[in-house]
């Protein structure tokens, strides 16, 4: 009997890296970088990056974002076979929001040490009652990338923090950062 | 010295009776009826119902909607001095989001046994991390309201899962129903 054919590690990196461009693009918008793709049948069908203080909402972190477009893209509100890649380990919100959506498998690279709802502050995905799904995910995939763009981030924030001359949402309320990765 | 004005127990029943509201227009659209409006210095600045199925999004919950709605209105993505009323129990991806926009109090009115992430299944507003926020809460206003609203719409469910003529999206699939207090 052939085996069940799995996905490479090469590949799974592939798709963080295209979730690490989107946090790229979080960074040039002076949001904290974090980004994140849905993919189903090996193919991305949905891509974010955090839109926090560009669209002055609360629920704009990369992940919700790409399932809102994941699910207009599929007409569905149920993404069971879609997998999600995301730059940093989901927040509570971020968490629910995959269980809502049935999503399979996540994938993330850096750790939340403050609010991580996956693995570091909390259990989400095992401890969710109420629903007929249960999510999988891995850590730690280009962990070092994810967390090197975070702290360059932050450091950046400091700095500007100084001098005044950037992130001016951000370092406005340096209490709101809502991670700080290098502290 | 004047002790701090507090708001009267029927202002709060109020507040719960314009969710109840909300959770009818739901009722109408062959969701299921919840209803959720966003309060600020006495005053409702959002309200919404559930519109998962219509808008076939799996983050179409009335307490995201009303959010969304008051960010945009305050044109800020804090809502620190904000309360939510909503006739139930929010889930996980909806207590994430109240914590993320720092809403100050949320009261609801049914207990969700199934999914309810603030008292019945989990305690996410005390043990999400990573927040310099503490969301506070009161469960059970006008609790029989809006129980009784929702069981009558799974009754109807099941009845017109006998003759289909009626919830088609709901009927179908009817392990998707997302709770059941009647069950």
């Amino acid at each position: 009997m052939e085996s069940k054919k799995t996905m490479p590690t090469n590949e799974h990196e592939r798709f963080m890296r295209m979730a690490l461009k989107e946090a790229q693009k979080a960074y040039k918008l002076e949001e904290c970088p974090i980004g994140c793709v849905i993919v189903k049948d090996g193919k991305v069908i949905a891509r974010a990056h955090n839109m926090r203080i560009t669209h002055n909402s609360a629920l704009s972190h990369a992940e919700i974002l790409a399932i809102k477009k994941a699910c207009k893209k599929l007409d569905s509100w149920r993404l069971s076979d879609c997998d999600l890649y995301v730059t940093l380990e989901p927040c509570t919100m971020c968490s629910g929001a995959i269980i809502q959506a049935r999503i399979r498998k996540v994938y993330f690279a850096a750790y939340e040490p403050k609010g991580g709802a996956v693995c570091s502050c909390n259990d989400i995905f095992n401890i969710a009652h109420g629903h007929n799904h249960q999510v999988l995910f891995e850590d730690g995939v280009l962990q070092e990338e994810s967390s090197n763009m975070l702290k360059e981030f932050f450091r950046e924030v400091r700095e500007s923090k100084k001098s005044k001359n950037k992130f001016p949402a951000l370092t406005d309320e340096p209490n709101d950062l809502f991670l700080d990765l290098d502290s």
